[in-house]
Formats: structure tokens, C-alpha cells, sequence
């Protein structure tokens, strides 16, 4: 087998890494059909020869991946031959594509140059590492381990950039047909923001199947795994990590900037716009407006499709390694199953969603202009039939893959699992929704609280906030130890008969929880669509009819938003805590010891929670202050143009659009590498600085022990901060809707002005920092996954 | 030995709990002057026979207090001779100290009716529990043990009831004294408003010393410890932690229900007051108006006195314990020096204390009205004197106490431990300040961010508050790591030849950082006397150079605060880690099993941590809005009152204060019940469902281990949480401040009134939620330690 040198490795991939996505495309189109073609059927027989060669389950996902492909492919063909409706809608529409298109560049410019920084600082550690002994026994020298390291790091963020690409791809050409579309009928414009939604949705969740599917076959295939002499089937997952990293480290970037672009647009706009000068949301006077607009699509479209990318991806991963661990442990004869039972997971989630995502179509009766159904009733009703699936296809994969001679009726217990996780994630749904939505309580207790000023309202609204985290955690707690218990006593037991599936039960479960993910995503990238389609709407000064339609969708849009992110949290920190388990495991495989407890009584353990708490209080707060630095730009910009330009008022003058497009997109871009710069440095630095003081105190493994704490402090700090945040922000904000229905005073009464505080502070809370929060858990657990040999 | 009976014990302290302490007052003063002396010369020498026979260092302790005690009457005699102005000031002053020692009485009722309550509790789970093997070796029953507890519970509760009485009783005399010597001259005002607040400080601080003292040496000679067959005097310690948590649960409620009774009425004055009717703070015509300048005297005196008696009692106890177990394990002959320690320590704390404020003097030359030296740089001048003295003391102590011929060097790295701890109170000063003095960058930035709205204030302000945990946390973390470290290498070692000084050290470094609480507790306790004097000078309509003298008094109490409140959270840390070594220790010995390690890698634990740091977000949640509720019905109130007695606003009609006092006390005593509740409820209902649950699933000592993951994570959180409440907090207050010194547009313009909504906001953040969560934290501690039993 010829290696290829490392460094060229590195620099051969890392200029394909995100920022070139844009450009893959473009080469794409321009080659010939017919080569085009050939080449991807060339490429399929390839992916099907080294998948058929590893077990016939990889065939199965890559066939259901492929066939999603097509369908998704199905979907895009249906929303762009749709009409872009009349040309000052296209104009509008190209100005913000260009925009988008243009952040997208730099942005994955800069992230994809520090990918490559990092590439090679990780190649550097690897090559001075220690392997362990299952990779000596098996001839992954150190070298192999290094290149396998890196490259799976590289293609993680290149696929998540373009996960994140595809997403902004779709709403950037889906916004103005929305528009267009909802001059005509409601029904129409719904199903055509859902079909663009259904479209990213599935590409990515079929881009990180595929992707952790065909690294793993390729592996096992070139490692000739499972072959005398070599690596075991069951310690493959533990190389894919790098793979998990790259996908976080792309997506807490993308979050990061597009967080801060789209929320300093927005603050910004709002500032000068609404409350200095009394236009409307959207107004085409605003000089800011189309940086707002473009905002949505970095924010909410490209950030949102790489975080969610990262979630799946990080999440089969972490499940893979842990049933490989038990696998191993229990001796079961083919562990395939228990490994590869992740991927068929998410591969009947793109079946039952696209059933769920086709199953909301026109009726032809309903197509006049004013009749409007409840969105939110036929995004729900297309939501019941995706959930009915995935408990049926949940329960058959699970006697498919998880059944064992062993233990008979194990894969009963983990498919209860699964029930467990299904049901977690539709709790917590459900709590989001009672925090957030003005239906209930406590929002509406946010908006009374209002009328007495802007300071209790915002009191008020951080009690809430605080509060709302009881709920899930109980939640968590609860589905975490019985979805554990359920897994213990699923009867397979180690040789020396010991329990060992409760770990592998609360994998099944975050299975479960994600096993409508692809529909979930739909819901939620139909709400950046609908918002843009509103703003192009409210632009091109269309009939208030046609604004009354996009209304309804952006509102229906920020419910399925807010629900999307506790289900992410909910998810995360599952999942957190099934790779710090992974971690636990590595360090002892490396460090030749058993390394099953970290103990808080030890002042540098407590020390490394402390900092660890303490890293996600400094991360939000420089999240929260760069949107508010970033906003205060802005608000000077716009100043300036109203000043300078008078005739803008008067619609006699165009403000000059490009130029705050331009202001936030380099002030996001440099804000966003504080934050992202402490959560890599900051456990690299923990874990090597203690690593000096266990060397001179005496204390071995001192700094994988302290990082351990590190990590564990912050996932529970992190999975709070993040519900305070999310559900804060999105109260407020229907706090002001609520009073926007004419309740309390309705628009332009104090009570509304004080509630608009209350959403300008919830911004950056539930678009920025809060967001980023989850997938920094993730990113801190895969980075000391990747990261334990530094440590040790 | 005859034993009385619980019940029968309890019936007779309970009644005497903090609710008591103002008849007991009134009793002591009816009876005549000769039998009173003749009794308290009987009590000293009672107390002084119990010392001798314990050791030498008691009787020096004892004598050390007793002085104090004398001087601080000294100081109360010269504070009660000044006098006290015209009528009308006397006036407001007695509707002040009416409302106040009303709320007391009430709330103090309700308090030492719940503290009956739990110490019925306590002895009913002692009856049953199961005693330590050295317990039942020196023949301290279950019944005894069971009596010992809650009897130290309810002297900790009493002592906590009259630190915090004596607090509010002085606060409410000199404030008036205060304001008429402002009259006169700045220099003999803050002359006054100094030496009260020394008078409760020396209270405070000898209370805490000599209920120890006496408690240790009563125990002591009554269960004959160290004669041949009894108790070793190492185990004693651990029986004082009833006294702490009695301490911490009366602090607990006195701040929750203070903090909220003095935020409410500040808040509803203000939003009514200022912002709708334009009149200014502290106006007569403002119904509110009593019950604000009542506020400050129940939350900031009686509620700062409990919560810093049970800061010094808890952090005593806990070094002691810590002593204890180090000398048993090094077999050091005469162990009590390092049991005494904390003792000695505290003693010269009130001597250096004494003359750092007796160095605040009047010049005979700065007399005249108008020559105002800074406040701020006499009393760092008396700072530096305490410190200097500090350092000194805290050499000799250490070699007094801590020399011992196994390791004659090891006094010398205990005071560097000391000194570590003395510099981390100085750095944690002046970081509070870096961060909330308007002379610094931060609150300037948070100034200017009001330029752009409420809504960016708001950001900014949470941002500063989120981003000022982080140093601290650094400074915590160093001085943990080095203060053990410089313990370990101490040369004190067990029998096997491990080091064992390490914990010890820490203690030590917290014990250095309050080793001039005394004089601390002064600068903080004149900051609302000083408050409370300009309310009077405002609503007795003196000319405005008097109201010149308080206002600037009142911004140095504001700083003087707010570095306390850093103070208090960073010992609060170290207390913290100590007791949770304290309550490992104990399980052990209960469990008769090594229990060292509390692994978060079981999800039970996890968990644990998870519930832990929920409580407190929770706590802060339902602190946080309870102040918001009672501040609304106070608005609701003050509005009536305008609407109902039109004349007020032309001083035609009096406003009935009363009725706004008694609005507040009601409803501050209800909505104190829930946080309260939750804080003790919930680590007893978690260890005692995990208990069950490791019962049914065959995983010993479960219980024991999840709730010291909750005790360690709700520590950690709990200090992020507290520092970003209160920085948050002093932050708006103080950038409010910085625009009406006529930055910005200053006072009136939109950037105050932005200014100002933050300013309300952080009101409950720096004055409720915060200052009562490292009362929580010590709490959760001392709770689990006392509870112990019930998780095993």
C-alpha cells in the first residue's frame, strides 16, 4: 500500500475544504452532461463496489441515500420551475443572492484557511503520538493514524460546507418564488417553501450518512479490517472521529458569523429603522434592509444546514463507537449490527420524512387568494404522519441490526429505547412551545410585565428564561437513566457477565430522538424562506393581502425555529455525554491504565470544571457582545445615509445598499474569531498546561483527568445557558407579537415599545450565542477526542 | 449524664430563634443595671471556666471577643450621643425603624417557625440513622448525636437572628445621626456611618467566633473528649456543622426575603416615582418612599449582617473540620492548634479590624461644610492599615498555632497559604472594581451602549456581567491549586509517608482571605447607612450642599458593596470545596467504605451534576421574579394612591406610607417561601429518590454520589452564576451614575433613560439573586453534610 506524503494530502484537500464549494458547483455545471454523466455513474459503481465489499448494510444506505438524491433533486426541479414573479422582486431577490453569495465566499475563505491551520497542527501531533495497542497489533503505525486523523477531518468540514452551501443555495432561489407564489395562494407558497426546506433538509442528512458510510466502508476496505492480522471491525468508529470534528469546527464558525451577521443586521436595521425613523420591518427606505434579509440566508439557511450537519454527523458517530465498544466487549459474533445501526437509523429517516415532506401538497379547491389555513395545523399533520413512520421503521431496524443469539430480546429493550428517545424529543418540543408561544402562560405574563416598562420586562423575561431550563433537564434526566436501565438489563452481558448496554441504550435512544431529523430540519429552514419571502414582499410593495400571507408563514416559521433548537440541545446533550464516554475510553486505550473515573474531589478536577463553566459564560458573552458592537456599526452606517442621503425618506434617493452589506459582513467575519478561537485554544491549553503541573506534581494523567472535568462542566453548563438563552429570546420575541395582535395597547403603545427591548435583547440570545452553544458541546467533546494524545 | 429530652430541647430554643432576639432585647434592658452585671459577670465566668478547661487558646479567644464586645459597645455609645437633628427628621427616622422592626419581626416569626420545623425533622432522621464507628466508640449515641445537632442547628439559627438584629438596630439609629451631622460636616458624617457599621461589624464577626468557641468547648468538656475511652478532640469539628447550617438557613431566608422586600420597593418606587411622575428619588410626595428607604435596612443590614456571620461561621467550621482530619491522619500530639486556628485567626481579625476603624478619625481642621476629602481614599487608608496589620497577624498565628516539630517548616508554607488567600481578596477587590467602577473601560463602554437604546444597553450590560466571571474564575483556580499545593509540600505527612497538607492549605488561604472580614463587613455595612441618611436628608428637604455630602457617600458605599459581594463569592468558593471534602469524609465514615471518587461517567452522576446546576438557574429564576411580581403590585399601589389623593403631588395630601410597607412585607415574606424551599428541599428529595433507585438497581451508595455531583456542579455554577448576577448588577448602577455626572447627554436624555432600565434590571441581580446564592451554595453543603444519613 503507497501512503501519500501527508503534507500533500493536506494541501490537496484543504483548498477544496468549504470555501470552495461555490466553486465545485460552478465546475459542475459547466461540464458536459453526458460526461457528467458517466462519470457520476463511474463513481456510484465505485461507492457500491467498496460498500458491497464491507456489508451488505452499506449497500441498503447507499442505495436509500442515492434514491433520496434523486428525490431531493425531484423537489429542487419542482420549486425552481416555479415563477420568480415580476422583475423588482428578481432585482431584489439577485441583490440578496449576491450578497449572500459573497459572505458565503469570505467566510468560508477564512474558515477554510484555518481548517488548514489546523490540519496540519493535528498531522504534527498525530506523527508525534503514541498509538495504542489494538492499532500497533493491527499495523495502523502512527503515520496511518495521522493521515486517517486528518483526512477524515477535512472531508468532515468540506461536507459540512457544503451542507451549509446547499442550504443558502436552495433559499436564495426559493425566497422570491415564495413571493411570488403567495400573490397566488397561501396553500402554494407553503408547499413551495416546504419542498425548498424538504430539498436541503435531505441533502443534508443524506450528505452525513454518506459521508460517515463511505469513509467507513473506504477504511475498512484499504485497513483490510477485520482480516488475521488486522485492525477489528469494532475499533473502526473510534478513526472516524476526526470526521465529527471537522463537521463542528466548520459548523461553530458558520454559526458564529452568520449568527452575528444576520442578528447586527437585524438590530441594527431595527434601531434606526423602526425606532428612530418609524418605518416598517423591511421597508425598502432602510439602507440596512438587504443586509437583514441577507442575514437570514448566512444565519438561518447556511449556518443552520451545517449545524445540523454536525449534529447528525457527530451523533452517528458517537453511537457507532459505542456500539463497536459493546460489540466487542459482549463478543457478539458480527458486530456489524451494532455498529452500523445509526446509518440505517437516519437512512428510514429520509424515507419517512420525504413521506411526511411530500404528504403537504395543493388542494386544488383551496388555491384563492385569502383563505388561509393554519399553516402550522398542516406542518403539524404532516409532522404525525413522519412520526408514525419512524416508530414503525424504528422498531424493524432495531430486530433488524440489534438482534443477537446472545440475548434474544435485547433489541426489544432498544427499541423501547428508541421509544424513550422518540418521546424525549417530542416533550421537549412540547415545553419549548409552552415557554415560547404567546398561547400560553408565561409569554403572556412576559407581555403584561411590559406595561410597566422596559426593566420589568426584561426581569421578567430572564426569570423565564432561567426557569424554562427545569423542564428539560428533568427531561433529560429522566430519558438518560431509564433509556440507560433499559439498555442494562437488555441481557447482554460481558465474559465476565457484567451488564454492558446501558451506555449503548442511551445511544439508541439520541437515535430515537433524531430519527425525524430530516423533517424536523424541513420545519425549520421553511422558516428563513418564508421570512425572506416576506421581506421581498414588503420591498417590492406589494398588496397588504399578499404581506398578510407571508405573515402567517413567518410566524408559523419562528415557532418551528424555536422547537428545532431545543430539540438540537435535547440531542446535544445526549450526545455530549455518550463522547465523553468515547473519550474516557480512548485515553485508557492510550494510556495503558483504566481510566473509568474522574474525580471531583481533586482541586485541578474542580479547577477544570470551574474553567469549563466558566469557558461557555465567556463564549456567550462575546457572542452576545460582538452582534451588539457589530449592531452599533450598522446603526452609525444608516445614520450616516439618512443624514447624507435626505432624499431617501422621500423615496427620491436609493440608499446605498452594498455598502451595510459589505460593514457587516467584515465586522462578522472579525467578530466571530474571538469566540471560535477560545473554544479550540481553551481545552488544548487546559489539557497541556495540567499536563506540565501533573509532571512536576507527580500526578499521572492529570491533564486528560482535568480536561475530563472541563468537558463535563461545560456540557452541563452549555446545555443550560443554551435553553436560557433559546427560549428567553424566542418568549420575547412572541411577547411582542402577542402584543402586536392589539393585545395590551397593540403596536405604538408603551407596553409594545418595551416588549420591542425585550426582542432586540432575545436576539442575539436565540440567533446567535444560543445556537452556537450546542454545537460547541460537540466541538469541545470531539476536540479532546481528537486532541487525548496532547494531554497525556 | 442526664439527658433532657429533644423534644422538650427543641420546645425551649425553638421559640428563641432569630424571631426572639428583639424581646430578648427588650427584656435585658427592663432589668435592672445591677443584677444585669451581676449576671453577666456569672456568664463570663462560666464561659471562661469552660475555655480554661479546653485549652489556653480558647481563654485568649474568649478574651479577644469580650474586649470586642466591649469596644463595640464603646462605639455604639459614641454613634447614640451624636444627635439626632430636627423633628422632621426624627420623624421619617421613626417611620423607618418602625417599618423595619416590623418586616423583622414578621419575617424572623415565620423563619424560626420553619427552622422548629426542620430541626422536628433533624431529629427525627438522627433518631434513625446509623453513627459513626468513632461516635459509637466514644459512646456518643444516636440519641446524643441526634440532640447535639439540632441544638447546635438552632444556636447557628439564634446567633444568624441576632447578627442580622443587630445589623438593622443600629443601621435604623445612626442613619438619622448620620444625616445631621451631614448638616456639619462631611468628615464627622462619615465618621458616624463608619464606626456603626464597625459596631456591627464587631458583633457579627465575635458572635460567629465566640458561638463556636463556646459551642466547641461546652461539647468539649461535657462529652469529656480526649479522656481515655471518649471522643478524640479530631472528630469533634464535625459536630459544629449543625451551627453552620442553622447559620446559613436563617441567612438564607433573611437575604431571599430582604433582598426582595428592598429591590420591590426600590423598583415600584422608581417606575412610578421617577420615570411616570418626574419627581426625584426619595421624594416625600412618593407613597413608596418609606418602604424603599425600610428596604435598605432589612435587605442590605439585617440580611448582609446573617449572611456574613454564617460566610464566618460556615468557613470556621469548615477549616476546623479539615484541621481535625489532618492532624488525626499526621498523628500530630497536640492537634488543637490546628483545630483552634480559624478561632485565632478571626480573633485578630477583630483586633486588626478595631483599629483599622479607629484610624478613621475626625480632623479638627476639615470641619467646615463643603471641603469634601474623597471618602473613598480615608477608608482604603484604613484598608491598608487592617492589611498591613493582617499580614503580620497572620505570620505570628501561624507560628503560634500551626508550629509542630514533624514538620518544623511547615508553618512557613501555611503563611504563605495565608498570604495567597490575602492577596486573592485584594485582587477580587480590585477586579470588582475594574469591572464596575465608571473610571474603567467596561462600564464606560456599557455608558456608551446606551447611546444606542435600551435594547443595547441591555446586551452590553449582560455581555460585561458574562465576560467578568472569567478572571475571577483564573484567580480562583490559581489560588486553590497553589494554596494545596503549598499545603502538600508543607512536609506534613501520614503514617504510610503521603503528604496530607494539601486541603489544609486551602483551608488556610481562605481563612488568609477573611482574615479582615471585620473591617470588610464595615465598609460594606456603611454603604446603606449612608443611603438610608441622604433619604432622610432628601425627604426632611434639607438645602441641597447636606444632600451633596450623602450622595457622595452614598457612590462610595455603592463600591464598597460591590467589592464585598466579590469578597464574599470567592471565599465562598474555597468554604465550599472545603465542605465538600468534609462531606466525602463523612460518607466514608458512615458507610464504613473508602469513598473518594465521585465518577461523573455514570449517567446517575451526571445527572446529579445536570440537577445541580438547574437549581441554580431556577433559584436565580424565581429570585429574580419574585422581586418583579412585588415591585408590580407596588407600582399598582402608588399609582391608586396618585389617582386617589390628587393633592399629594402639591404636598396638600399626605401619602400613606403604611400602606406600602406593609404591601411590600407581605408580600416579600410569601414570595421568599419558593426559592427557599426549593434550595433545601430539593438535595434532600434527590439523594433520597437516588438512593431508591441505586437500592432497586444494585448500586450502593448511589444517593451519596449524585448528590455530591449536584453539591460540586451547583458550587460551580453557582459561583459563575453569583459573579455575572452581581458584576451585571454593579455594572448598570454604576454606568447610570457615570451619564448623570453629565456624560453622555446626562441626566434626562434618552441615553439615561436606557441607562436607567438597566439600572432596574440589575437591582434584583446584584441585591437579591446574587448575594443570596453563595448563601445557597454554603448552604447546599452544610445541608447534604447534616443530611448525610438520609442518602446512605
Amino acid at each position: 500500500m503507497v501512503l501519500p506524503s501527508p503534507l500533500f494530502l493536506c494541501l490537496v484537500l484543504s483548498p477544496l475544504t468549504p470555501c470552495c464549494c461555490v466553486q465545485i458547483f460552478r465546475v459542475i455545471k459547466r461540464i458536459n452532461v453526458r460526461i457528467l454523466f458517466v462519470l457520476l455513474l463511474l463513481g456510484l459503481g465505485a461507492i457500491f463496489y467498496i460498500g458491497a465489499s464491507t456489508s451488505p448494510i452499506i449497500v441498503f444506505v447507499f442505495s436509500v441515500c442515492i434514491i433520496s438524491f434523486v428525490l431531493s433533486m425531484y423537489l429542487t426541479k419542482w420549486v425552481l420551475a416555479k415563477d420568480e414573479g415580476p422583475p423588482e422582486m428578481v432585482e431584489i431577490s439577485d441583490a440578496i443572492r449576491d450578497g449572500a453569495e459573497g459572505f458565503f465566499r469570505t467566510q468560508y475563505g477564512t474558515i477554510s484557511k484555518m481548517a488548514f491551520l489546523l490540519a496540519v497542527i493535528i498531522l504534527s501531533i498525530y506523527m508525534f503520538r503514541s498509538t495504542t495497542p489494538q492499532q500497533e497489533s493491527s499495523g495502523l503505525g502512527r503515520s496511518m493514524s495521522a493521515y486517517v486523523t486528518v483526512v477524515s477531518f477535512l472531508l468532515g468540514a468540506l461536507c459540512s460546507g457544503i451542507a451549509g452551501y446547499v442550504g443558502m443555495w436552495v433559499s436564495v432561489r426559493a425566497n422570491v418564488r415564495v413571493s411570488s407564489a403567495a400573490r397566488r395562494s397561501a396553500r402554494e407558497a407553503l408547499q413551495i417553501a416546504v419542498r425548498a426546506g424538504g430539498f436541503s433538509a435531505m441533502v443534508v442528512v443524506g450528505l452525513a450518512v454518506i459521508g460517515v458510510a463511505v469513509l467507513y466502508s473506504t477504511l475498512y476496505v484499504w485497513l483490510e479490517v477485520d482480516s488475521p492480522g488486522s485492525m477489528k471491525v469494532t475499533d473502526l468508529p473510534l478513526l472516524l472521529v476526526g470526521y465529527g470534528f471537522g463537521a463542528s469546527f466548520v459548523a461553530l464558525f458558520a454559526q458564529l458569523g452568520g449568527g452575528i451577521y444576520t442578528k447586527a443586521a437585524d438590530v441594527g436595521a431595527d434601531l434606526v429603522g423602526k425606532v428612530e425613523q418609524g418605518i416598517p420591518e423591511d421597508d425598502p427606505r432602510n439602507p440596512a434592509v438587504i443586509a437583514d434579509l441577507v442575514g437570514d440566508n448566512v444565519g438561518d439557511c447556511a449556518a443552520r444546514g451545517a449545524d445540523l450537519f454536525e449534529s447528525i454527523a457527530a451523533e452517528i458517530i458517537s453511537a457507532m463507537i459505542l456500539g463497536g465498544t459493546m460489540a466487542q466487549r459482549c463478543k457478539i459474533e458480527d458486530p456489524s449490527g451494532f455498529i452500523l445501526f445509526p446509518l440505517v437509523v437516519h437512512s428510514f429517516d429520509l424515507v419517512v420524512s420525504s413521506v411526511g415532506i411530500l404528504s403537504i401538497r395543493s388542494k386544488r379547491d383551496a388555491g384563492a387568494i385569502g383563505v388561509v389555513e393554519d399553516p402550522m395545523l398542516i406542518l403539524q399533520k404532516g409532522y404525525s404522519v413522519t412520526i408514525v413512520l419512524a416508530v414503525i421503521t424504528f422498531g424493524l431496524s432495531t430486530r433488524w441490526m440489534l438482534y443477537t443469539e446472545q440475548a434474544p430480546l435485547a433489541w426489544l429493550n432498544f427499541a423501547l429505547c428508541g421509544l424513550v428517545g422518540i418521546l424525549t424529543a417530542y416533550v421537549f418540543v412540547w415545553i419549548t412551545k409552552y415557554y415560547t408561544d404567546y398561547k400560553h402562560e408565561p409569554v403572556r405574563t412576559l407581555a403584561l410585565s411590559s406595561s410597566t416598562g422596559h426593566g420589568t420586562n426584561i426581569i421578567a423575561g430572564i426569570s423565564l428564561g432561567l426557569e424554562s431550563t427545569a423542564l428539560p433537564v428533568l427531561v433529560i434526566s429522566v430519558s438518560v437513566i431509564s433509556a440507560f436501565w433499559l439498555g442494562h438489563t437488555s441481557g447482554l452481558v460481558d465474559e465476565a457477565g457484567n451488564s454492558t448496554g446501558g451506555l449503548f441504550g442511551t445511544a439508541v435512544a439520541t437515535m430515537g430522538m433524531l430519527s425525524t431529523a430530516a423533517y424536523v430540519l424541513t420545519m425549520d429552514m421553511f422558516g428563513p424562506i418564508a421570512d425572506n419571502a416576506g421581506g421581498i414582499v414588503e420591498m417590492s410593495q406589494q398588496p397588504e393581502s399578499v404581506r398578510e400571507i407571508t405573515d402567517v408563514l413567518d410566524a408559523v416559521g419562528n415557532t418551528t425555529k424555536a422547537t428545532t433548537k431545543g430539540f438540537a440541545i435535547g440531542s446535544a446533550a445526549l450526545a455530549s455525554f455518550l463522547l465523553f464516554s468515547a473519550y474516557m475510553d480512548e485515553v485508557a486505550a492510550f494510556a495503558h491504565v483504566a481510566f473509568k473515573q474522574v474525580d471531583i474531589a481533586i482541586p485541578e478536577v474542580f479547577v477544570g470544571g470551574l474553567l469549563g463553566s466558566m469557558l461557555i459564560f465567556l463564549f456567550s458573552a462575546w457572542a452576545c457582545s460582538a452582534v451588539g458592537r457589530t449592531a452599533q456599526e450598522v446603526v452609525n452606517e444608516v445614520r450616516r445615509q439618512f443624514i447624507e442621503r435626505p432624499g431617501i425618506m422621500d423615496y427620491k434617493e436609493k440608499p446605498d445598499y452594498g455598502r451595510c452589506v459589505s460593514i457587516v459582513a467584515s465586522a462578522s467575519l472579525r467578530e466571530m474569531i474571538k469566540p471560535g478561537a477560545l473554544a479550540i485554544v481553551s481545552p488544548i491549553v487546559v489539557g497541556l498546561v495540567f499536563r506540565i503541573v501533573g509532571y512536576y506534581t507527580g500526578h499521572p494523567l492529570l491533564g486528560a483527568k482535568v480536561v475530563a472535568a472541563m468537558l463535563m462542566f461545560a456540557t452541563v453548563s452549555g446545555i443550560l445557558m443554551a435553553l436560557f438563552l433559546n427560549t428567553a429570546g424566542g418568549a420575547w420575541d412572541n411577547a411582542k407579537k402577542y402584543i402586536e395582535t392589539g393585545a395590551l395597547g397593540g403596536k405604538g403603545s408603551d407596553c409594545h415599545k418595551a416588549a420591542v427591548t425585550g426582542d432586540t435583547v432575545g436576539d442575539p440570545f436565540k440567533d446567535t450565542a444560543g445556537p452556537s452553544l450546542h454545537v460547541l458541546i460537540k466541538m469541545l467533546a470531539t476536540i479532546t477526542l481528537v486532541m487525548a494524545p496532547v494531554f497525556l
